[in-house]
């Protein structure tokens, strides 16, 4: 007999419910209990999201690992409570997703999209944009969702830059890492992506000092996480033209307050956190698979370094 | 002795002459002489826009080719005294251009994109759309753009139907052709993408009947030609809902006139033919590589099939 307690919002159990059971079905596990509700002492996995009310993992002493709902785990990591193996989710759903969003809003900037979407009123007026592969772009952040979008980028012929704290090597990617590493990947970029997870490191890593290496005229897409960005300074580096547009898809707090000035900022598109939803039926199927092993004692998938914070 | 008449728009050549004169020495063929005005009997090549004064070929008796400086030759083989092999422009700078038109246009219609564009109002409105394979998207016309631009929505993980006159083999897109493989490839398509060249046969391709086979609120992209769409019926899809949104970079008559609808209709993106423009440099070593075959006598690249007319 397996207990899994499944801890997230209230909403999300509905839709959670059958496609977790399918996916336990599906991996051949047998005797699983599902349940929202269960003694704390008799739980062997719980599927959590940091909205829970469950926020003191204490008592669940047989618990072997908690398996995060999300790709995004600096919610999670910061309870001290939290001993237990925890996994984050990768998606591969949320994957494709991210690269959509990355790639749609790379090329709307690269062939000028704006003028067009907003309307040109009659005036046959043709601009000529550079080709991708005269249109230098860094990838900030080479995990999962980082190299997915860099790879995707470098197919499009975009000469593609990365950074990582960590060295990778990842085929098309001029690849760099490190302290040192950080100005060589942004220097003269014209368009870059964010997609670091959010550790004390990475906080404000997008600054006054940094939105300076980059081209004149630059565009940044953030949609790793808010903490990234110093709002004050890209709101500095808007005003000075040095940065040209930015679209955001995450923000220090979510919702982006009604009153914050991105939302009227001409040069700023605020997208509602949709970069990278996880998709249930490909997230359950995670969620089993982590299950599965649990079970057979094999090691968990997407394990996060409580070290480094992700 | 060889030589060559460009036979384009006047403000072509200050830009062209350097380009081919510095692709033909890459090629390594010598003597030639490059001029806009030549005696029509010593004339080898013609370096070609149907925007020339040039429209009588029939004194150009010992000329071996004309060379196209654009992919679209409707306006060069309707002209019935150039008996001379025709070869289009294939340029790879051209290609790119149009799969980041394409590609671009397509995710901003998948991940609806407009809606963050023209601003939210501070509403954290969240709509998360279907992700690309549960997005069928359809691909008419398979030559040498439309087979780059299939690849690259392939690529992206869409459902990619393709069409063509003749038979077509594209890894990773479903391909159909002649007048039956039509319907099988437009029906219940959600994004339909024209990349046809313009012959009798191609004209008023979408209308009513064709659009009827899309899915209910498709998206109509056009980068091929403007005598593929039947104006009239596109507007009566737009308006039954039958098409929710159209993107349009090519018209029956370019620029395209002040006066017409297209230009105010809430669901229709006028780009002005900016998909596709020939890039000089690129353009120019294809038209050298052409003059070194002919001097060569190894066969041309990229003729003109007469009957087909493309």
């Amino acid at each position: 007999m397996t207990n899994v307690l499944f801890a997230a919002e209230t909403k999300l159990w509905p839709v959670y419910a059958p496609l977790l059971r399918a996916a336990f079905a599906e991996t051949g596990l047998g005797g699983i209990t599902l349940e929202t509700d269960l003694p704390p002492e008799e739980v062997d996995y719980i599927v959590y999201s940091p909205g829970s009310t469950l926020q003191d993992f204490t008592p669940y002493t047989r618990c072997k690992a908690v398996l995060n709902l999300w790709a995004g785990v600096e919610n999670v990591t910061r309870n001290a409570t939290l001993t237990q193996p925890l996994a984050r989710m990768v998606d591969p759903g949320m994957e494709q997703a991210m690269v959509e969003w990355v790639t749609g809003h790379t090329l709307r900037h690269h062939i000028g999209m704006d003028r067009y979407i907003h309307g040109l009123g009659g005036a046959w007026s043709r601009i000529i944009p550079p080709l991708a592969p005269d249109r230098p772009v860094t990838v900030l952040g080479l995990g999962a969702l980082g190299s997915a979008c860099a790879r995707a980028l470098a197919g499009l012929h975009f000469p593609v830059r990365g950074w990582s704290r960590s060295p990778k090597d990842i085929p098309g990617v001029t690849c760099f890492s490190g302290e040192d590493g950080l100005k060589a990947a942004l220097e003269g970029a014209q368009i870059v992506s964010l997609l670091l997870p959010s550790t004390p490191g990475t906080r404000h890593i997008m600054t006054d000092e940094t939105f300076a290496l980059l081209a004149k005229g630059a565009v940044l897409l953030n949609s790793g996480r808010g903490a990234l960005v110093d709002d004050e300074a890209l709101l500095r580096a808007l005003d000075s033209g040095q940065v040209s547009h930015a679209t955001l898809d995450v923000f220090h707090v979510e919702p982006l307050p009604e009153e914050h000035p991105f939302w009227s900022h001409p040069g700023v598109t605020v997208t509602p956190h949709i970069s990278s939803e996880t998709r249930p039926p490909t997230a359950s199927r995670v969620i089993a698979e982590n299950v599965r092993r649990g079970e057979a004692e094999e090691p968990f998938l997407h394990l996060v370094d409580r070290a480094a914070g992700y």
